[in-house]
């Protein structure tokens, strides 16, 4: 995309509403824009990341077995009336009523609407297990949305349901999900850590929450070393997989065990802070009961099915990761997520020769590249690169171009190259 | 996918709710389900139709410089006091109020929200023209809704806007919109025909709604035959293409001109039924005016930038395709917008040979393929396959599996060959 036709409108100054880095940056470097209190407009770097994001969460979803469908953003009242959440949920649900007087709600979570559409359309035990899972937008009518994207109110959720036959298959099911998550966080490129949580709104019995390392974190965390590693991708067997997880030591400060925490060897000893991402639930027939879900068992006999959620907050994972990544300069994007692998930064526009090198260098790298081609002095371009953090930067004055050189400037470390143009090609696209 | 585990829940009968061809098949596929009047959950198979259409729409917006955002689905209601619309709209607009008694309201479009964004971030003549464009659910709260998808509440639609520096800029831009709509409407597989049409609530000078020929369309059409060529595709000039599609006779009934009709040759005359999938609006300053939007000019004066407004039903497009392509048996998939591309009937399930030929074309054909693993009856799987009308079916059973052959059917043709395995494959992947 060329720069000087793009919608990006990046900020010299730091809007005085955000209180935080990643709010702050999201704002400068023209990623969204508030439209109402926690309601976003998602510009294009912004919605590039978010959609870059979702992909790899679906495609961890897939490889699993679960199954995409899209549930809709308003729901019946009616439904959670069947399991006792209508009442219950409080303010944070938005409620809404419609032209016939007709109580609806804009979606918190899913639970009640996926039971419906499970319960009503499987009869048998053959048919199970069910994995479905939606990428969808939902509300929560926070009281003081903040943050940003961490806290807003609308919000783009992955959220996961699982119809197991009995404990054993659910407690696989929820340790396949486990895996899943991790493979999804090392693939954005993120260190994720599992931690034992309490259970809360959506109820039952076992729950983990997945935390980011992010110095802003609202979580202080303790954590063994191994986390550090993130041989997540490798792993082929849950049981092994969440046997490893569970076992290794890591809570938020919440659930901090200083017992535990003492036969930890001191070099393995990891304190930290951490935003929470995503989180998993198994509760059993909490919902399959509540909503009359019974299914004909092989032995003829009716049964509730055993269920779980898993959700991954996929807008507020844009907050997170910078969090996580960014310096006093701007973003960091890890490569998969970036909105482009790379900036080509034109310092002398107009100039024939590095005009000529710039664009030859654009139509190379395509839809991978932004090109800054506006008629602005070099401190601004090398500003504003740095701000929308993408992971190259291929710097082209006039003395370079003339002999087919370009500066590459890697983001993350700092690091720059004089190069060949074709060489600093190979070195983005490796 | 293989059919044994997914949730793609077939109906036998007909459900009583639907009157019309599309509704009833979208359920008895398995491609929906009813939530709450006129909103829908989409299953798997219903979604991946949706996520083609919505990305063949996405590609011909990108194509001529249009760039994705995406806006929130709730809105604040002083965005649409700025317009004067607010009032205006009426009681398709679900109006909502939040726990700090905010009115808000569930966009059933984006004029004003656009107009904002682009407002509050181009300051100057040099950053237009600016044509941004989302998919996203909106919200109409219609007063009956029905036809399933066809009149819902919750519908996806991809909005489009343009700002541009003056009169012949937007109606370049207008030109050009169109040739990317019949670009996509030709690529779905569907012919199109732009008609002249009134500009209702959005308002403006210029309007044109897109119609697809279907004996259920709501709307009576008369049309030249050279519409039904539909070489799209090949115009590269804008204005060349908008002054064919629009001295070429195409009318609805309301706008149809008797006299202007009779000039046309007999053998050119076509009449039919069209559904609306799409409508473009010319509406120059109304909103920028109304909303303030003044951008400085290369002459130093500040002037309002010419608008228009530019919508695809996405999910309304999934219906209509249907009214469009469908007979006694069930749907009739274009090949570009299918769920999956074949189907696999195995008739003899748990017999070795059968189910080795079955599992090698499922493994060749990957993701393009339903695999109907069950253990049903040859004529349940005939009939399933003819309902949910994948463009191929790869028919296996014991005596030509013994010999590697499969019978392989077009579904539009009902065309059936019976081939060695590999050239059935050929033919599929063609």
């Amino acid at each position: 995309m060329r720069l000087s036709k793009a919608l990006i409108p990046t900020l010299k100054e730091t809007p005085s509403e955000a209180q935080i880095a990643s709010h702050r940056l999201m704002l400068r470097a023209g990623l969204i824009r508030q439209m109402a209190s926690g309601i976003y407009a998602w510009l294009p770097a912004g919605l590039r990341v978010l959609t870059k994001i979702a992909d790899i969460v679906r495609e961890e979803q897939d490889r699993i077995g679960a199954q995409e469908v899209l549930m809709p953003t308003i729901q019946s009242a009616d439904l959670w009336r069947e399991s006792g959440r209508y009442e219950a949920y409080g303010k944070e649900m938005l409620r809404i009523t419609d032209r016939h007087d007709r109580e609806l709600l804009y979606g918190p979570t899913n639970e009640e609407m996926i039971t419906a559409i499970v319960r009503d359309n499987i009869k048998s035990y053959r048919d199970l297990p069910q994995m479905p899972y939606h990428i969808q937008w939902k509300f929560r009518d926070e009281v003081r949305p903040r943050f940003g994207v961490l806290r807003g109110r609308e919000f783009l959720m992955k959220d996961g349901y699982s119809f197991d036959l009995d404990f054993d298959g659910a407690f696989r099911t929820y340790k396949s999900i486990m895996l899943a998550y991790m493979r999804t966080f090392q693939r954005i490129g993120i260190t994720a850590i599992p931690m034992r949580a309490d259970t809360g709104a959506i109820g039952g019995d076992l729950s983990h929450e997945f935390h980011i390392l992010a110095p802003t974190g609202e979580s202080g965390v303790f954590f063994d070393a191994a986390f550090e590693t993130g041989d997540a991708l490798g792993a082929t067997d849950p049981d092994a997989f969440y046997e490893q997880m569970t076992t290794t030591y890591a809570a938020t400060d919440e659930k901090h065990d200083e017992s535990a925490w003492a036969q930890i060897p001191p070099e393995r000893k990891r304190e930290g802070r951490g935003i929470e991402v995503g989180q998993i639930f198994y509760f059993g027939t909490k919902y399959s009961k509540a909503m009359n879900f019974a299914v004909t068992g092989a032995d003829g006999q009716k049964f509730y099915p055993e269920m779980g959620s898993y959700g991954i907050g996929v807008s507020r994972l844009v907050g997170a990761i910078i969090e996580a990544r960014h310096d006093e300069a701007g973003i960091i994007w890890p490569q998969a997520i970036a909105p482009w692998r790379a900036a080509i930064l034109n310092l002398r526009q107009g100039d024939a020769t590095t005009d000529t090198l710039c664009e030859q260098l654009y139509q190379a790298l395509g839809a991978d590249a932004l090109y800054d081609d506006r008629e602005e002095r070099a401190g601004a371009k090398f500003a504003e690169a740095d701000l929308m953090g993408l992971p190259w930067q291929l710097i082209v004055g006039p003395k370079g171009a003339a002999k087919g050189m370009v500066e590459l400037k890697h983001r993350a470390t700092g690091e720059r190259f004089e190069l060949p143009a074709d060489e600093a090609l190979a070195k983005v696209r490796a």
